[in-house]
This record gives C-alpha cells, sequence and structure tokens, in this order.
C-alpha cells in the first residue's frame, strides 16, 4: 500500500533522522516520541526495543542521541509499520540504519506466542513504550488508524509492561509515556516486576495540570518510587518552547538528567 | 501524665491558632500539617475528621481557615490525644473550640469495632490524613512515640482510606499527604471507591525530587486522575520559603486553588 498511501517526510532532532509518515491518517509521531526517547540515557549502551513504535520517531531519535544503541521498532500495524520500514529504508536516515531494525509483531502477546513472534525473552536492555493512551470514554478519533492506535484500557497497560519484563534483560529498564490517568493501572501492572519508578510529569504550562507523565523502571529493583521535577512545556505566555522542551525536542537533553 | 509531659506552646497561621507539643518526643506538628490542611476548599462547610491527628495542627488549620468547618481530631497514643485535649481547651484557642472536638480511637478499626470506637458511618464529609510515613526499611526516629507515628506498611494504607470511605457521606473527600513511595499503595487502594484523583508533588526545591505528594480524592466519583502543578517549597537559592509556601502556611491559600 506504500505507493498509494499520502505521507510526508519530517525532519526530526534538526535533521538528524527523518519520518516518513502518513499524511492525514493513522498515529504522526510528535512530541510524545521525542519526550518518551528523552528518558533513555545519553550514555546508554545495548539493544532497545520500541513497542508500539509507529512510523519509528521514537526508535530513531534513540538511535540519533545515543551512539551505543541498537534499536528495535516493534509495530503491530500493517499500515504503519510499512511507513517504519520506509522509513528505515530513507536515504536520509542511512546513518543510522545499521543500528535499526523493524519487527511487525503484537507485544500485547504472552508466553511462547510472544517467543513465537520475534519477541526472544532476555534479548533487550531497555524497552520504551508510547501505548495508545485514550481510554475508551474519550473522544475518538475520527479515522480507523488513528483509533487503533488510541484506545487502551488497562489491561492493555499490564499486557505491554508483563511482555516487556519479559523481553528484558536483568535490570534492564522501561520507560513508558502516557496520561496521567495511566499512572495507577501502570504502577499497579509494575508492582513486584519494576521497581526504582521515576515519574516526570509533562505541562503543557506551569500552572495548568499535567497533560503526560513519562514512568521509568528497573526491572528486578527493589528501590522505592521517585517524583522527579515536572517538564513544562511552553513558557508563561505565548506559544514558545522552554528551553528544556526545545533541547528534548532536539536531541539534546535527557529527560531524567543522565 | 500531662502535668509531667514536657510541651511547648507553637503559633501557627500567624497565631490564629496554637499547638500544646510533646518538646522532645512524639510527632511534632509542622509544615506537612499545613499543607495537608490546604489541601481543603476555603469556601468548604461540614463536618471534617483528621485521622491521626497528633496534637492536631492540621485540624486547627482547616478550622482557623474555613470558618464553615467543624473538626473532629482522631488520634490513637493516649499521650498525644492529650496533647490534643491540652490544645483544645488552650485559652489561644478558644475562638476555635466550638468548632472542634477530639476522638481518642483507632482509624485503622474496621466495621463494628469501628463504629463502636466512635467512627459512625457516612458521618463527615471530608477526611484529612498524615498517616504515619516511614516505611520500615527506613531509619527509625530514636524514640517510641515517634517511632509509632512514623512506620507504617502498605497494609495500613488501605486501612485508613477503607475507613475514610465508610465514615464519608456520598461525594465526601479525601485528602492524604504521603511520601512519593506511597503513590501506588495509595492509588491501588482508593481504586472503587474513590475518583477524580488529583497529585500534587511537594519539592524542597524545584529541581529536586520531591519529598511529599498531597492526593486529593472523591468518593464515588468515576472521574480521571490529575496531576496538578507541584508545590515548590523554597526559592532557588538561600532557605526563603518560596510566595506560595509562605501564604499556605500562614493559611491565606489553598493547595488545590479552591
Amino acid at each position: 500500500m506504500a505507493k498509494e498511501a499520502a505521507h510526508t517526510l519530517d525532519a526530526f532532532h534538526r535533521g538528524r533522522f527523518w519520518l516518513v509518515q502518513p499524511r492525514q491518517t493513522g498515529h504522526r509521531a510528535g512530541a510524545d516520541a521525542l519526550i518518551l526517547a528523552a528518558a533513555v540515557p545519553s550514555a546508554f549502551s545495548g539493544r532497545l526495543a520500541d513497542f508500539g513504535a509507529g512510523a519509528g520517531g521514537a526508535a530513531l531519535a534513540v538511535a540519533a542521541r545515543c551512539p551505543g544503541a541498537e534499536v528495535q521498532l516493534v509495530e503491530q500495524s500493517p499500515e504503519m509499520a510499512d511507513f517504519a520500514r520506509q522509513t528505515l529504508e530513507h536515504p536520509k536516515n542511512a546513518g543510522l540504519a545499521a543500528r535499526a531494525s523493524l519487527l511487525v509483531a503484537d507485544v500485547g502477546l504472552a508466553g511462547a506466542a510472544r517467543e513465537k513472534a520475534g519477541l526472544a525473552a532476555r534479548s533487550f536492555d531497555f524497552v520504551i513504550m508510547n501505548p495508545p493512551f485514550n481510554g475508551p470514554a474519550d473522544r475518538s478519533s475520527p479515522d480507523a488508524l488513528r483509533r487503533q492506535a488510541h484506545v487502551m484500557d488497562d489491561g492493555l497497560f499490564a499486557a505491554w509492561l508483563k511482555s516487556a519484563a519479559a523481553v528484558l534483560r536483568p535490570r534492564g529498564s522501561v520507560a513508558i509515556i502516557a496520561r496521567p490517568p495511566a499512572i495507577a493501572p501502570i504502577l499497579a501492572a509494575m508492582n513486584g516486576r519494576f521497581g526504582a519508578a521515576q515519574i516526570v510529569p509533562v505541562h503543557a504550562r506551569a500552572d495548568a495540570a499535567a497533560i503526560r507523565v513519562v514512568i521509568r523502571a528497573r526491572l528486578g529493583s527493589r528501590a522505592a518510587l521517585s517524583m522527579m521535577p515536572p517538564l513544562v512545556l511552553h513558557e508563561a505566555s505565548g506559544n514558545a518552547f522552554s528551553a528544556r522542551a526545545e533541547a528534548i525536542f532536539a536531541g539534546e537533553a535527557a529527560l531524567f538528567g543522565d
């Protein structure tokens, strides 16, 4: 379908990587993917899986900032996976292609089915995920691809985190970006599997409620949860991004300061 | 024992209420109690219970700021309840005494035992709680009274919130101040009972991890959780309190802006 699908080619991280994305339908990468990618320490070295990778924005942002990272995009939707494939094959991403691969698979699978789909146990050092985050009660997106990306219930958080725990090596890390109501189901799903959780609330404005949270945690750790200083995207007035948000969107800063 | 116990008489809210407190042992009221009290809207009117009231700091702060509030201090420790009694009887608090009472009871009781202890079902409009918050793994306080106030496991959060749900009238509110690791057990205990949860992280400095969280929620609500802007206690440099913290400590501002 790639030939027919209307798409755009968009530059990220000041042109250090590019995404082939659906023009109007499907899930277009944006701030969420870049903020999620920033949860990976700049010195990270090893294999990283991007669960629900879409066109590959978060995974390529990690590959662009972290020279020691080898990233695997994992995407279930054949349509979105096709955009991801075009992204990885695009000449503008040639410098990253050797450290990036694509797996078409459902990360919600369990046990032998997950292994058979290509997600081997204990094979990654980091998993990042930007799960479909709008609850069934929210206003639905107008088209089917968007709907598939945006509808997720608490049980799916549990399934995705269970898969992350399975594919991670001991002491591996997971990072997830979600809407604030997901805090409870995410922490419940992490209980007994992950520890040392760190939460960064993301606010559009300093005086308004958070629009997202990023939660990072470590497999098998028993360390206590920390609530970190928030990321505020915009200055108090006007539409300009804050200096910290600009640095994160440019791939020049890490969200947790590491 | 009151005659023998060394105590202090301390002014709060610019002298609008006073606390009789143990001089060295036991749990002395401070910033936590005042921040918790600030979670009650200034226009609140009705009956409020302060679970684990200690000498009464949080409850009297509510009574001083909210003229429509009738507060009941609930404290299990006979020693601390004696300080609470002296606080309520002190002439400096005469203006608040008509709207404040003391119940010596264990808020962790359930069912008929809780009713028998004086905590009637559906009898309050608001419950605030500052539970003993240091986990067993933390460094213990040096004396027994402090130890009793500071050691609490996840099961006790559940017990206290279950009691809060029982004594609240429909659509009543609960507010709790705790350390950030308590977020998971608190949200788990609220699940199915409380909704519309709002979290305010409390940071000593803007660039450091939070030292406390305040979580407010409404009985029987199905509304989603919100992550609110943090309260930052100190300016970037020096030991001065921020303007917002000063206003909260003075009883001149509410934590959630209502």
